[in-house]
């Protein structure tokens, strides 16, 4: 017997008509995931590198953070599914999500215009 | 003797160059602000009612919570900058603040185009 497969509720945009309360959870996770000053600059750090793959080893220093801290909080842009995560051989490399523009911009939307 | 004004730093771009700590504290004290599921209903109530300041008193029933605890999500969302406040009598009413629509696209913008 298979479970019944779960329900994934998506972030809505913020000027969406009848938002349920799942989509009302789901969108203020993304942004839970970005309440975080070195979140922030993480994100931010990843935007001025051009969509290439950053090394986590190349993260701690600009962040003046330690490696477990550096990954704890990629844990946290990775479930929001902001980033993106490849495993070059020791190291572990982030990317910004190539969604993640879109799905940002979405939820900040407050003028209806679904994007 | 006054004392030298404080600087106030703003939130930016997640996308900027450059970000300072200072910025990046800012920028996530907005997202933060948005990252409970009650907040988001809010600025969702507020944002699909055309405009026209609404009623504390006519949020909780929609919301399913009561006066203090609106009022507490409310003095958040004020202190972000995001709604703002007018007391009509006995009752005080809440609109989105006109240029937290900027506000919020501006820090959500992955793509470096200041807007």
């Amino acid at each position: 017997m298979t479970a019944a497969p779960e329900t994934i509720y998506c972030c809505v945009p913020l000027s969406a008509e009848l938002m349920s309360d799942d989509e009302a959870e789901a969108t203020a996770d993304l942004f839970k995931a970005l309440g975080d000053p070195a979140r922030v600059r993480i994100v931010n750090l990843l935007a001025t590198t051009g969509g290439e793959p950053v090394c986590i080893c190349n993260l701690t220093e600009p962040l003046g953070l330690s490696q477990p801290t550096v990954s704890h909080h990629m844990k946290r842009l990775l479930d929001a599914g902001l980033v993106e995560r490849e495993q070059r051989g020791k190291w572990a490399h982030f990317a910004l999500k190539s969604d993640a523009v879109e799905k940002l911009a979405l939820v900040a939307d407050l003028k209806g215009v679904c994007r």
